[in-house]
């Protein structure tokens, strides 16, 4: 097994390893029932001590991901999610009975550079999920599905034979330009020739961080932060830092200190309804996160997907909107407000450093397919304005909806904000619940979430969850919600299951 | 400038420092009119020699791609195709006249990780190219455009719901499932569960390369071989060993004792109508090439997307398909056969490879858009094997014609042998012939084509080109040709402008 230690580095060597394997446990990387390598072999291979791994094993032991006996050694346990796997993994437990098992086995000793993939494993529920709260989302029903398929066959018809060349690397040039007056309408001047159309948002972060995060390269997010931005960077090998937040957004003071002794490459954050904890930065913590990154001579990747879901007032100027120098990448997804299924997003960029996106796009993909790209096109130019402000009003009519039920049965020591718009709720636990059991028995009573533990860096346990709002019906919602509550209640310590004393942190 | 130097490696470091800037400079990462670091500042960023750095800077002014000048410093040249390039030039080149030029003057000294994109920079060309024989790819005209966006529309229609909701990381279930009896039709089996959707072949061969293949790891690749499968590995840090080829392809002996010093993680090949040579490996060294694969416990990354593009009989069996041990990966693009705008690519492969991909491609961009995915899916099923029939017969008809014009017009010293299958031609020119004038004049005479250095790893310059018979129509490949013969021979040194002894080597 590779591990990559960082001697010399304030975490200790058996917590590198510990977080190291049970990152993998957690994405799928390592399946239930492998027999991790004897302590004398890992002992071997990473040239550490006897203790250290014992130690480490012992870590994973009591966060019960693996489970050691005397002289058969150490085994992953079974996730809890077993029957929610994927295709391949069905395939590799009928390979696990069948003949090429034991032909494959070569694999294992295959060394990858794939760390962590949380994403991957919490996005899929299994059929037994009645409500489904961990995905972040709108609900299928209230998307102009219909529009976007009926404007993506228009335009392909009209022009064939455009479909049937290789587009633009950097995104077709009559949807970039649409983008361009979409953007100037909330205040971010930006001509096409600046942006790059990407597959979707992740695609925007995976392209920015390959190119410019390398191993070592200090990375800064807000924690807790959002898992797919995490996979991306912790697989380019980057130090990431997480800073605190508080109402404010990140906090710039402590991120200021951090950065004295650690040199900023990149700092990532979703200053607008953050995710997952729907927290807003301030106009004036963005003004400062810019001039941090000016003296710096860093990156800012500001990721915004939900700016136009506000509840009641638009929020603050995005941070691109005033960035003179070129420090920040602007990523705004249209996946989540008007079309999952298309993977489209936009990012904005200047100088060289747009020059090194769009060559890594090349690289990465060769363009965006211009069948989705049109699809967006007409509905983006003439009825998303219209249609947004329906949706706003539809999504806090569930934020309202969703906050009455946590009120009235969230159990004492639970913790909530409720945000100012986005599509996601924050929940944090009481410190002495088992999160693996809450889990458990709330996927086992038909509700899923999204455990906090995985939009934290290199946490064991963190008692948090977000829910989404947004992703089911109202009924649905409600109901989940109140199973959900009934779940905690059951399964925090020491509770009589009174709901007094619940703390809405707003 | 950030330069990996491998210090002890065969290659003089001073020769490794100006392939890198090459490299750089020819993907267009460092802009034509950059001033480069002085020698004395190389030098110390470099920690090497003054002699070294002023080697390197004069092997890159010998070769035309920087000039220097005493007291003024070396300055990046312009290329030949200033006018081609894209929309992120021409706004750096205003911005270099407007007043924010100086407020980027910051990234400059940004460090990236993107060492070479040259796809990117020979994709495109200029308005004035009349005839376009650079880029491999089928005439717009001789694709089934209109009955794939009509089933795009049919199959999202009938479920929009679906089209509203994130896809499968793993790609369409129903498309997966149509392509496993396309591929069973083919003598390849592969139930859906080992495949993965792929925003085309180059998303494919990037994902193997950034979950399998780290800096130093060892890949062979044929020499020549794809330009954009040569930018991904290169910009994951590999070292890249190139393997000679002959008329049964890849050379496994030389590969074979290669092995033995440098053994591989990876061998990348295009065993079928070769990119660029257009040669097919034969059915011996594939099943060689498998044995080597599994006595190293190495992959092999096998892309395939020309094999039903045969002139005469099909190709011999795919290595995948006698691959019972899964160490290859295959790579099936459907761009450039059925829609290069719908980036639609599969790859197959097995174990705990496959899952590794699967997360990769889920930390790349969650996913496929399934309505790209839904627009092969009904004309894969009913129409590809009549369409691809007919293909067949036009695009021979093609290269017969470009062999004539060949025949009749070649300066002596060229050679080409005419492939079996597939869309490339090959030529190999007179070993003194200036490429970069030639490319120059054939550009300013309309006609553009591939430099054969665009091929390699780490050559200078090389006396071959790669032009596409398919890409225009018929009248304009003869012509085109016509005109790229009269050039080559205008270009060629001490040419009579004879046109005997030409050596097709078929």
């Amino acid at each position: 097994m590779h591990i990559e230690l960082k001697r010399g580095s304030s975490t200790k060597l058996y917590v590198q390893i510990a977080l190291t394997i049970a990152d993998r446990i957690r994405s799928g990387l390592i399946e239930p029932g492998t027999r991790l390598p004897s302590v004398r072999k890992m002992t071997a291979d990473l040239g550490v001590s006897l203790v250290t791994v014992s130690k480490a094993y012992a870590e994973l032991e009591a966060i019960q991901l693996i489970t050691c006996s005397q002289g058969k050694g150490c085994y992953v346990r079974g996730t809890l999610n077993v029957d929610q796997m994927e295709d391949v993994d069905r395939t590799q437990r009928n390979n696990a009975n069948g003949e090429s098992s034991t032909s494959w086995n070569w694999q294992m000793a295959l060394v990858d550079y794939l760390p962590r993939a949380q994403l991957w494993r919490h996005f899929d529920t299994s059929p037994q999920v009645r409500y489904e709260l961990h995905m972040s989302a709108i609900q299928p029903e209230l998307l102009p599905t219909r529009e976007i398929i009926d404007s993506a066959y228009r335009l392909s018809s009209d022009h064939t034979e455009r479909m049937a060349a290789y587009g633009s690397f950097q995104g077709d040039r009559e949807l970039r330009q649409i983008l361009a007056e979409h953007f100037a309408e909330r205040g971010l001047q930006a001509a096409p020739e600046r942006m790059l159309i990407t597959s979707g948002a992740q695609q925007g972060i995976d392209l920015v961080a390959r190119t410019f995060v390398g191993p070592g390269d200090v990375v800064y997010m807000e924690a807790p932060s959002y898992t797919g931005a995490i996979d991306v960077f912790t697989s380019r090998g980057a130090k990431i830092i997480t800073v605190p937040m508080d109402d404010e957004g990140m906090r710039i003071d402590l991120l200021t200190r951090l950065c004295d002794t650690y040199p900023p490459k990149l700092i990532y954050t979703i200053p607008t309804y953050h995710n997952p904890t729907g927290i807003t930065m301030s106009a004036r913590r963005r003004a400062q996160l810019l001039n941090l990154a000016q003296s710096y001579h860093c990156l800012i990747l500001e990721d915004d997907p939900f700016a136009d879901l506000y509840f009641r007032d638009p929020p603050p100027a995005s941070i691109k909107s005033m960035d003179g120098t070129g420090h920040v990448v602007y990523i705004k997804s249209f996946s989540k407000v008007l079309s999952p299924g298309c993977r489209i997003a936009c990012a904005i960029a200047d100088g060289s450093v747009l020059t090194r996106l769009v060559a890594a796009k090349s690289t990465a993909d060769l363009g965006s397919p211009l069948l989705t790209q049109k699809a967006l096109q007409s509905f983006i130019q003439n009825q998303y304005g219209a249609y947004v402000s329906r949706l706003r009003d539809e999504l806090y009519s569930r934020l309202c909806a969703a906050s009455e039920v946590l009120e009235e049965h969230a159990t004492m020591g639970v913790q909530w904000r409720l945000p100012e718009g986005g599509l996601n709720l924050w929940l944090q636990l009481p410190s002495n619940l088992d999160m693996r059991e809450l889990h458990h028995q709330s996927l086992a009573a038909g509700v899923s979430f999204l455990p906090g533990s995985a939009c934290y860096v290199g946490e064991m346990d963190t008692p948090s969850l977000r829910i989404c709002f947004t992703v089911t019906n109202v009924e649905l919602l409600c109901e989940g919600l109140r199973v959900l509550c009934q779940v905690i209640d059951r399964v925090t310590p020491g509770q009589g299951g009174t709901v007094a004393d619940r703390l809405p942190l707003i």
